[in-house]
């Protein structure tokens, strides 16, 4: 058994800080009377213990409140991504099959689920009690989340108490943990990116200055104003900073600890410009099967161990699969889920108590991970292995160029060829490209195709979704 | 399953400082080495997984490599405490009943046990492989202590790896971990005072800064010199520290973290003058059947909660067991020790879930835990209680009193009444403390007889031992 996480925290530090966006505040203690008095109503309207609630909403103080208010009931949340499209989402309401779904506004969405309230329904009706459990256990189902998907239909991983408190006692362990810590989200809170943050900040009792959403300019004042000292970021959110920052001549104070960048590998290039603007950055490799982190970069390595992302964390193994150097990564620890519900419940995520992640890295002699790529995105060119992340890495170094997206397509000769998907911050041509591409790249690495585009397609946490390019290929 | 701790550390952060000892260094590489090599000479005398090994010695590095050493093979510790008489000695061996004894110096004692080795004999053979293990199990009983008892014979407590895991994480969630913090040790290793910061070292990767025992010149030097940021400590070492910090009229710097103190209720009066003297104090209750810490204050509420040894940490859980305001504290948690070794094996030390710890308190309104006394040293006088601390608090208010010791001497009319043992640091008379204490407290509690005394009889880790006062009566 664990403490409940948020009666625990109010209990040990009821006047510190718990949340901030604007100029509101909230303190652990009146998190904790607001959850439960959400709670209350939520028991109205027919929830109770060990029920599925699905919730659909954007990232705002209210929504922390009514997930922390379904903790409190002993319900399990299914945290829909409000960025997929009513198709999707009616997908996973099918799959997960909750007895409520909870929505912050109606005219968002239609979507064919009738058990359904908004938070102002909610709101507007009484209280009835029920009983709080002081201790929760540790196999309970906290959140589901369905994971990006690379292949086949989008699966919902379950994320348990342990796997939730077991991540953060690892995060803690490395990165440490200071009673003034202030962690910037911006990340959406449906995604495990911004509910780790959520975990973290009732279970270390640290406060959280929550943005509805990443804007660099936004990010960047919040900063320099010295309130906030960690935050969570992907690639391009970093890249977006950086431009910001360099265009300002400003750098990062000493008082900020450092940003934690997952999602993917970051590119060499990024990492040194952010040693330029004083910003500590580590990186991170975690995904929602591991409720977050399952290594991280260690602040003493940031800049001897660039490009990787560290080893794992206190309570995680990993080891590289197969007879190459490069293989398949694969997790084992207390973080990982023990399964999925729905159409995947049958599924065993693990192999001999191993999670197989489809994703490509490397150790070094000291234990560093280096991720390499995923699996599911490897272009096999002619029976080479082309690895789109290296040769994003490779365009993103021209001056000219401010994003880029790799991927293959279908080719009689070679199986697979590159393609390139490229966002300009500058003046350049496709020639002057393949000029520079040359220099840096074997020729079967170089992309055939050059599309320039406004934006790239990214998920609800900015990833990128390189099958996404895809449709770009079809409509041209 | 939990990583092996010191190979994980080992591998997280081979380079950071693990141990100083007057001039040497140690990284948790050189200690994870330095464990395995004794380990494997333990393995060629014959020691091996599974099997229970008894250690008297002093604090000192090697030592520390030869716990490693044990933990690193499977073997349980029985920790014995070298302040212990002969007698007292041979019958924690007895009861234990270890494989092997393993001891620093054979002339220091003679100990009727025929399987054992000095550190020496040991260092002098070859090594033998043996496979370390990645993993270790939850429940493996990492170390056996003695406690110090109050009643009867002394019991064999068992604390499990979870046990210290789960509190040096209770801990790590009130204190703060930060990447720089380092301890200084001068409790023994062989008491659970000295062992927790083992624990947290290899756990938290922090340093350890060692002393073979306790001086309060050589504390506050190290502490001035700016080398450590926290320490452990009891009543009375503080109040040593006070004295000579006054005589020079020194404070603590600012980098210094806390001083947690336990093993007894602080006096207000060396609380308030510890506020002088720039030293953040940290109340604790703690004890062997905990692996340490239960509740502790946290920074935040040092001031405002001035004698309270604060809430339970994150995941344990105090009650006070009766229906008056004082009764008996009550204490569950993964820390809590799930039973004992030899005579007591059969014991459960809970009852219902709940360590009946035989300690009086309260909780405030607020939650926050006071220890008033010991049961056992309670002197119950005429139908009314008289907790010992409450007197000795009173006594050591005047100026010429540097510690006090106080319990019952039987009485025909009363029962027991109170008699007070005073280590001066002033001028005074027994009529003068009279009459100061007819000020302080109530007819009742006043003592009955004064012996002025140089010391107070304590245990190795400087608790006062209240039942040894008796043998000064007897004397007298």
């Amino acid at each position: 058994m664990y403490p409940n996480l948020l009666m625990k925290r109010a209990s040990l530090t009821p006047d510190r800080v718990a949340l901030r966006f604007n100029e509101q505040e909230w303190t652990f203690a009146r998190l904790a009377e607001e959850a439960i008095e959400f709670a209350e109503k939520l028991h109205t309207k027919g929830m109770e213990k060990g029920m599925r609630i699905a919730i659909l909403a954007s990232s705002n103080p209210k929504l922390i409140v009514v997930m922390h208010a379904c903790m409190q009931l002993g319900c399990e949340l299914v945290l829909l991504n409000e960025r997929l499209s009513e198709e999707e989402l009616n997908y996973q309401l099918a799959d997960s099959a909750p007895d409520y779904l909870v929505v912050d506004d109606y005219n968002k969405r239609s979507l064919s689920f009738s058990n359904k309230y908004s938070f102002d329904e909610i709101e507007n009706v009484g209280r009835s009690f029920f009983e709080v459990e002081k201790d929760w256990t540790k196999e309970r189902t906290i959140t589901i989340m369905y994971t990006s998907g690379t292949t086949g239909r989008p699966k919902g991983v379950r994320q348990s108490l342990e796997n939730h408190v077991m991540n953060a006692t690892g995060s803690a362990l490395n990165l440490g943990v200071h009673p003034n810590d202030c962690w910037l989200c911006t990340m959406p809170l449906f995604h495990i990116s911004g509910f780790s943050i959520l975990m973290r900040s009732v279970y270390y009792g640290m406060t959280i200055n929550l943005h509805t959403k990443f804007d660099a300019e936004a990010a960047i004042k919040e900063i320099l104003s010295g309130t906030v000292t960690r935050m969570s970021a992907v690639a391009v959110m970093l890249e977006r900073m950086l431009t910001v920052l360099e265009s300002k001549g400003l750098s990062f104070p000493n008082t900020f600890q450092s940003v934690i960048v997952g999602g993917g590998p970051v590119p060499l290039n990024y990492l040194e410009r952010a040693i330029e603007r004083n910003i500590p950055v580590l990186q991170t490799y975690g995904m929602t099967e591991t409720a977050s982190q399952t290594t991280t970069l260690a602040s003493e390595d940031a800049l001897r161990k660039l490009g990787s992302a560290g080893k794992p964390l206190f309570f995680a193994d990993v080891r590289i699969d197969g007879n190459e150097e490069i293989g398949e990564i694969c997790i084992k620890g207390p973080h990982v889920t023990k399964g999925y519900v729905g159409a995947a419940e049958s599924t065993n995520p693990l192999v001999d108590g191993w999670l197989h992640t489809g994703d490509m890295g490397y150790m070094d002699e000291e234990g560093y991970l280096f991720v390499v790529d995923r699996r599911s995105d490897l272009i096999i060119s002619g029976g080479e292995n082309i690895y789109p992340a290296e040769v994003e890495q490779a365009l993103v170094k021209h001056p000219a160029v401010k994003e880029a997206g790799v991927t293959g397509k279908l080719d009689d000769k070679w199986g697979r060829v590159p393609v390139a998907f490229v966002v300009l911050k500058g003046e350049t041509s496709e020639e002057e490209l393949r000029t520079f591409m040359k220099k840096q790249l074997a020729p079967y690495k170089q992309p055939v195709d050059y599309y320039f585009v406004d934006q790239l397609p990214r998920n609800g946490s900015n990833k990128l979704l390189r099958r996404e390019l895809f449709n770009y290929i079809k409509n041209t």
